[in-house]
């Protein structure tokens, strides 16, 4: 029910993974009503495809504390109540995502060993074939040095198997590559981080850095995290609108608009953020993808896929053996 | 001689900006064999410009402890001490930005009620005739919520004299727009500006939300501000490279790049860093801007109009004057 389009955009988006996935099934979670009214409009096979009835919806702008104490029966609540149950292998949802976050962490809790979940996302480089992790996106802010090295351990873990990178290179933001250079925050963490020997510690990483793809995860606040990739698509969606004012200027330009279309196609396919659609909710006993509120069907469809593999290769389940390693390996060197 | 290209960008910048103001003088600091032998090859007035010989450069990854300890004669500490000598009326510089600030508030001091220098730049909006201010951009990292207050007075001072905005629209960077939101850095510093009369607090910004120009000033600590505008920047660069592979990519393409070429040329003019090349230090006892190190010689001579401007309105004794108002005011309520 969620996000700025709802069943008009989750409806299509299911269809569409359905049939590209013959082994899958989906449960619409929501309003039955609308749901049945916008499923009549189409065929579809009845035993992958089914409804699971919520009467209530979390606003967009609702508070996460109060969608947690009134919305008990809130199409993202009976959705992760599916997760917990073991009747869904994973929860995709385009809605609020303070309030998506919170009922996540009450109802599936953290894994042991880590104190909080984070958001975790993937990012465009200069190689078509690499893409990179980011994390936090916005789920902590003052976070500890502990936290973040917490998702170091858990970056690596989804880049490794989701991503299928070998021994991935987890860097650290700061606002320089030198020894000496960072806030109490990073000086902090980096101690932690040197003496890992689990995962590929790389070494500090520039915010102008990030998109050359040196990294495969980049680990940070989620407050820095947030702003820093929000900057980048604010300057992304600039640039497009640049780009499309300055192609529809007069008749020359935009006869070579029509020219350059396909170029122009390429080059958007790269960078559209429709490709990239799909946020992790990491950390927590269960799998929980945030759609960006404003995805289409592709940007959906995208999410949906991400949660497909993050439930095929059970991430929350190799996050959980990871850290337990990291714990008996600390209490050994002791 | 600071810069990826020393001289050979200075020195053609400084003769560019000499022509475009007759009233201007400019002294070049550095190495007096190597910048004469560089003038050597053209024309210019020499009562306009002169050589001041320093025998020392600070190199681009020098710790600024050790740059301002050894190095007493560099051209980055002998150009500041002219300025506070008042024989020049601000110093432009794209060496080492550390070792840059360091010595800038070790020979300037900071202005009266100003606690820390900040680093101010502008950036593109969508509004071809609207540029963004944005501070801190680095030089402090765990900024107090009284810091970000004072870079919101000094912000404000600048965006209204340097780019003549009346009353500009001062916002504070934040991860979402709700007034819940934010680390604990943020929810101090919110305390502190919405009792302030004397500036034109308008709340705050989301990281995407920079760049549609709605605030004149974006107020951040200076880790989070370097990160987010260097992650800008890196997109930025990506996408230029995806369209630069996209439209060489066959014969094709390549034509079709010729016919786009003046629209290209558009596009790239208005998100051009070197049109906004020039950081100030803002609040200190004196006139100094940083250009980018990679700048070239439209970028340099960009940076030096900048000083023109902020010498010509003697930026910081308006601030001086602005935070006295202050000080007065809040003694006087209490």
């Amino acid at each position: 029910m969620g996000g700025d389009y709802g069943p008009l955009v989750t409806i299509p988006a299911s269809l569409q993974v359905l049939s590209a996935h013959p082994d899958l099934g989906l449960i619409l979670v929501g309003d039955s009503v609308i749901l049945e009214n916008e499923l009549a409009k189409t065929t579809y096979d009845k035993s992958r495809l089914t409804i699971q009835h919520a009467s209530q919806q979390v606003a967009m702008d609702e508070l996460p504390s109060q969608a947690l104490r009134t919305k008990k029966d809130s199409s993202m609540r009976v959705a992760i109540n599916l997760v917990k149950e073991g009747q869904a292998q994973a929860c995709v949802s385009a809605g609020n995502t303070g309030a998506l976050m919170a009922t996540a962490r009450f109802v599936l809790k953290t894994l042991p060993g880590i104190d909080r979940p984070a958001i975790i996302s993937s990012f465009p480089t200069i190689d078509p074939n690499k893409k990179i992790r980011v994390l936090d996106l916005g789920a902590n802010v003052d976070s500890s040095a502990e936290n973040l090295m917490q998702f170091a351990v858990m970056g690596s873990v989804l880049a490794s198997t989701v991503d299928n990178i070998k021994n991935p290179k987890v860097c650290l933001l700061n606002i320089g590559a030198e020894e000496m250079k960072g806030n109490e925050q990073v000086k902090q963490t980096v101690q932690l981080l040197s003496t890992m020997t689990s995962i590929n510690y790389a070494g500090f990483v520039e915010g102008d850095v990030i998109f050359k793809g040196e990294a495969d995860v980049v680990v940070c606040d989620g407050f820095v995290g947030n702003v820093a990739t929000k900057a980048a698509e604010g300057i992304a969606k600039l640039i497009g609108q640049i780009l499309k004012e300055n192609f529809t200027h007069n008749i020359y330009s935009k006869l070579v608009a029509l020219l350059a279309m396909p170029i122009l196609k390429r080059v958007t396919k790269r960078i559209d953020p429709a490709n990239y659609n799909g946020a992790t909710f990491i950390g927590l006993q269960g799998t929980v993808i945030k759609s960006h509120g404003g995805a289409k069907v592709k940007g959906f469809a995208c999410a949906i896929e991400e949660a497909i593999i993050s439930a095929e290769k059970n991430v929350p389940e190799l996050i959980k053996h990871e850290v337990e390693l990291q714990l008996r390996k600390a209490s050994n060197s002791q």
